[in-house]
């Protein structure tokens, strides 16, 4: 069953949960330990989107019409019924699932890079620059950017850079400029450089090197992948058509499910439900066993990039300095998780599912052989807790309705091929792994204003 | 500039356009020599698509509900104007293109995938068989089969299967199974492996194999990806909601453009503004200089597989023993040219124009660069001629509107790598080569019924 909406439906506002939140939310945090103003993210940032960043009272930010009119080339996107999965599952549950997979880039990325790249462009900016692991956030990037005609640069965890070539291809075919991190370009660069030149880079580095560049170019701004809460707003469109869709299908999400690395998709999809929670819908966000965030992490202020270059957030995290086991969806190996996701885990409104890449596969494998279509390898664990809890209302004779998010963009089915000829590994992050990343957290006795 | 269409804007019927053509059609031709009857094809094909490949008279054919929903997925395609690259360019023309990248597989192919697969659940048929050389009709059916939970067999042609990597990956995810064409499982195969062991495989042979899989199994049906009239029927979606979106545009195409190997993407857009003719439309068939059946091809009955083990089509073919040089668009690389746009072409409705790779990658790069989206490596041929037309346009100051269609599937995204590397040669068939395998035809002196 194929539930779709009309141009007309696609929302014309964003949904900031923040007013909505029974808890204050802390404040992002200067290095020199004090709450960040919206003038310090001047040299980052467009106007707007610190605007965004800082909004906390307004429930609803108007979409422009120039973003509108680009979310129209993919939104509103289709919310379909997996009958073919319950089936295969013989479960009474209903599974369905917002279908992101037919953005530019096959991504949700595609909704805020939109955002991002409209405001910088209205500002006067020349130049966007960002940090990408697994490269969708850049290839999603590097489209929109030619759509906007505004440069761009993306530092590419070099690790990545020699892995994900598909996505390394489609960046570089758009034009962008593609930096492999570490690079001589940056003091952080080459600071890591010269204490290793075989490091094979991570997103904190590459982030590092992505933040001192648009802080060294006036005309360059940067643009956040996920993490930040005006990334998690512009992915509000997601939940928000999916709840006019799911009323159109007579059903109410009793489980809304997410994989989790930064947390925009899950905040995307689940936000919208939190406010207008008629009846309490359990929120599920997945993590890789290979950076397992929310539940083997601390919540406590932490940088987000290997530098600490930028600002600290409270939120979970294993420590900027981690390096996670090299698994093959490589959004999903950050080492914290959204602030505001962090927050609604702490209250425990969240659960949190965990699952090694090989559990995720072979659901994903499930998924595309009963629905024709291959799950991005980060919803590959989405798509495991969502088998796992059809199967658990299998055995409770529960019909309950499951809700989740599926990007699909075949950028790196190289994984698949590989599982199935046996040649994937579980890689968990391991006890002492965890335990070493942490100790390298920063000191977190701010006194924070009241 | 976006025009969208609702889903209720989605056709209801797909168009036939043989009552309006003012010319009788060559029927297809037995082995024997005898025009072929529908019951010729039934060990192939559904008896719905049998009836729709002969149908003569209606105009209208009814797309079925669940095709129609399944349609509804990713239907209907946004049309969008090239605004960025008119500017590049500076012509006072406006391009328009039918953006076909958001389905399953980001090609048009999954429109008649669809219904063939649709019409032979319906029957009965246990199993789907297919041939394919650039891996982007198998992949697009193996998703669809996974949906109709039927099973897929696809022969792949043996280079295809060593190159073309990535298609093959998104086939063996979806659970096909995959047979390296030639083969050992049939005659046809066999025969040509005895002759050369080591021969790459052509889209003839694999064709011929999975003819004869479904030949001897009755459960089975053969599904084509291209050439056909029915499939051409399906294809015609694109053209329909094109029109619509056109009006809302307050356009008119003076010049279609598609790119042009079996025929499906040009009959699928060009054919519905055909019927509607108020203002006489250029219809430009754009086809690779490695395999120009139209411009250098003959006007006479050729098998459409190598092996000869099907039936006979009247069309502009090299020869159905053509091998053409090994270019990087596997699926520009057929003998032949659907009877439907041969026949137009012979009646001189419509212009081609004749590319090399290395002409049609440099154009897509400068339209990934401008409109944000990379286009199949079969539709950057379609690209280079309408920036040609575009700078005419500019030349002779017209602002004439020119529309195409445009897939966009990221699957073959190594040819614009190894082309930014300067590692893509020009491959153009020879005259040698086209004199060779134009010797091979077969003879062509049927008596035809009148």
């Amino acid at each position: 069953m194929i539930i779709p909406l009309d141009s007309k439906d696609l929302p014309d506002k964003w949904y900031n949960i923040i007013p909505d939140l029974e808890l204050d939310m802390p404040p992002l945090m200067a290095n020199g330990g004090y709450p960040l103003s919206p003038r310090d993210l001047e040299p980052l940032a467009a106007a707007e989107i610190i605007k965004q960043e800082f909004e906390e009272r307004k429930r609803e930010i108007p979409i422009p019409h120039p973003v509108r009119e680009l979310y129209t080339r993919w939104r509103p996107t289709p919310l379909l019924r997996a009958e073919r999965l319950e089936r295969r599952l013989g479960t009474p549950a209903r599974i369905f699932y917002k279908y992101e997979g037919r953005s530019l880039s096959g991504n949700h990325e595609t909704n805020t890079a939109a955002a991002q790249v409209y405001y910088a462009c209205e500002e006067g900016a020349k130049r966007i620059v960002t940090a990408t692991g697994n490269t969708q956030w850049g290839a999603s990037l590097a489209g929109i950017c030619n759509y906007f005609n505004i440069k761009c640069t993306v530092y590419m965890v070099h690790s990545s850079f020699e892995e994900k070539v598909y996505g390394r291809y489609i960046i570089e075919t758009m034009g962008a400029e593609i930096v492999s991190s570490p690079s001589e370009r940056t003091r952080a660069g080459k600071k890591s450089l010269s204490q290793d030149p075989q490091f094979p880079g991570s997103l904190g580095i590459a982030l590092s090197e992505a933040f001192e560049d648009a802080y060294t170019h006036k005309d360059t701004k940067f643009c956040w992948g996920t993490v930040m809460k005006h990334v998690l707003l512009h992915q509000t469109v997601i939940g928000l058509e999916a709840q006019r869709q799911m009323r159109r299908a007579n059903a109410l999400p009793d489980i809304l499910i997410a994989a989790v690395s930064g947390g925009s998709a899950f905040g995307g999809l689940v936000f919208p439900f939190y406010r207008n929670r008629s009846r309490k819908s359990r929120m599920v966000a997945v993590e890789a066993a290979a950076a397992p965030s929310l539940s083997k992490g601390q919540y406590r202020y932490d940088y987000g990039d290997a530098g600490g270059l930028s600002f600290m957030l409270k939120m979970y995290t294993l420590g900027h300095n981690l390096i996670p086991p090299d698994i093959r969806a490589g959004g999903m190996r950050y080492h914290g998780v959204s602030p505001l996701v962090s927050a609604l885990y702490r209250e425990k409104q969240i659960e949190v599912k965990t699952y090694t890449q090989r559990q995720a596969l072979q659901a994903a494998i499930a998924f595309a052989r009963t629905e024709g279509v291959i799950p991005s390898l980060e919803c590959s664990y989405a798509v495991k807790a969502v088998i796992d809890e059809a199967l658990a209302c299998k055995r409770k004779k529960e019909p309950k309705d499951i809700l989740f998010v599926l990007d699909a963009n075949n950028i790196e089915l190289a994984a698949y091929k590989d599982f199935l000829r046996g040649e994937v590994e579980d890689q968990p992050l391991s006890e002492e792994q965890i335990q070493a990343a942490l100790e390298d957290l920063p000191p977190d006795d701010f006194e924070l204003p009241t």
